[in-house]
């Protein structure tokens, strides 16, 4: 058994690492940057690296310890073979295993307890936990799904200022602030547009909440179509989990929807226990300690 | 004035010409490859003369009087100033205007009639023509308009796809049969998805039909959240036009639509007078006739 182990919640943004002792209590904690293993391995590798590194000098450990830890690191694209294939040979663990963001958020956010997590982000994405089983839900991404993220609220939001402007849906606030800031040129937004990537839509979606919240009337429809997708895919979690099980939302805009969302949901929704690197230091410790006992 | 006008009909996938007489009567036609002026301009101009020179010989006049003919071009992306310019000044006539592929179809749809028409294929737009005056409601491209469009029903249908795997929406015969098509492999939809282009969803928009006329849900509501969006441009185009002005709808969807757009303006809907090369030739002939008087 590995004398530290090391969880590892890797975002497109930032990196972040925590060094535990074999128990899971947590020593020290370390950021840096981007580990984004699908765009650019190498690059989230190096952060990794420097994450765990801060880590280990917050918690006054010789980072010489890093290469017998054992490792379990979150990250988005952990479905994908290749790129798990390629980082996983390169990480500098004894040992590691390479899981979802999403699963170690669930962790976090739930504990050992059975349930379902939905995250609402630039994308969106449900995980349902019954005992070992864990199954997923959408986060098919933009181009064909992640409905109720905030790259489609953004998206929705331009779409409906084109509207405005052609005179086919009343202009109101929400869309007036918009076009004012395309220059009242719908080229401009046609553009953008085009060029876009998830992010750049998903900019827009807390500028959507803000009308909706003074009810401003193309804020409030495209929320409530959105919402209304959010709660569909609720009730099939509703129907794959136990009326017992923990339900949470997470991500930037799970505050935010919970206006919005079917009472049936909003009612059941409780607070995170945790953040996601505490949900990989759990899962951690429980994955290496348990094959140790297996093995 | 010139002894001969010519009038091209540009397309994404086709170019054809008509050469005419000087008031306007049709004496040949031809026909060639792509005329895209944005995305390949020097192939559009190779398309142009080489569907002019078949007008031309089909009329039994010699090819040598292209140079000193009159013509107007039909073209998508007549409004990206660069592209126009471009292409104008090598065109091989003695003068020619360029004109959007729209306009085309409404004079030749309408005639000299004032009225609207809605072009309903991969993408969608409306034109309106009141007088002199010329309005387009609409045609901002897939990435951010294009509502009801053949490309938007293709992408609502993979959507669709995604949902019923993950059992959020049930499955009907429409989800099953892409489903299939795609090895039942949702990873396989979203690899097509993030590649497609707009004509590679509007392939799927037939099937989308198809399976809404055998009263498929999935099917029916994918054509009637379109439809609506269909009716409320058209009820913009109402309000900009008057109670006898000419209504027609084109593009490869046209007739498709006509069962679910609303009773109020499928009442309205005429047949075409003639197609866009028709509306050309006939633009061709208004416009260079009147500058020979003005000038």
């Amino acid at each position: 058994m590995p004398d530290f182990i090391v969880g590892i919640d890797g975002g497109g943004t930032s990196c972040r690492a925590a060094v535990a002792a074999r128990d899971g209590f947590i020593l020290g904690r370390g950021k840096s940057g981007a580990a984004n293993i699908l765009t650019d391995p190498d690059t989230a590798l190096a952060n990794i690296l420097a994450a765990t590194q801060g880590a280990f000098r917050e918690a006054g450990i010789d980072e010489r310890h890093i290469v017998s830890a054992a490792a379990l690191v979150g990250v988005a694209g952990h479905n994908v073979g290749e790129a798990v294939h390629y980082v996983r040979a390169r990480l500098p663990f004894a040992r590691a295993a390479i899981e979802s963001d999403g699963l170690i958020a669930l962790q976090g956010a739930l504990g050992d307890r059975d349930g379902a997590v939905g995250i609402l982000g630039t994308g969106t994405l449900y995980i349902i936990r019954q005992a070992e089983a864990v199954r997923y839900l959408g986060g098919w991404g933009f181009a064909v799904g992640d409905l109720g993220s905030g790259a489609r609220l953004g998206h929705a939001a331009l779409q409906e200022c084109l509207l405005a402007h052609d005179g086919i849906h009343e202009k109101t606030a929400l869309t007036r602030a918009l076009l004012d800031e395309f220059g009242n040129d719908p080229g401009r937004i046609v553009e953008f547009a085009r060029a876009a990537h998830p992010g750049d839509f998903g900019r827009y979606a807390p500028t959507v909440f803000d009308h909706a919240e003074r009810h401003d009337a193309t804020a409030l429809s495209i929320i409530r179509a959105a919402a209304a997708t959010i709660d569909e895919a609720l009730d099939t979690v509703a129907r794959l989990t136990g009326p017992d099980d923990g339900l949470c939302l997470l991500g930037g805009l799970a505050k935010l929807y919970i206006p919005y969302i079917a009472e049936r949901h909003a009612s059941r929704v409780g607070q995170p226990l945790a953040d996601a690197l505490t949900g990989a230091v759990a899962l951690a410790a429980a994955r290496f300690a348990a094959a140790e006992v297996t093995s």
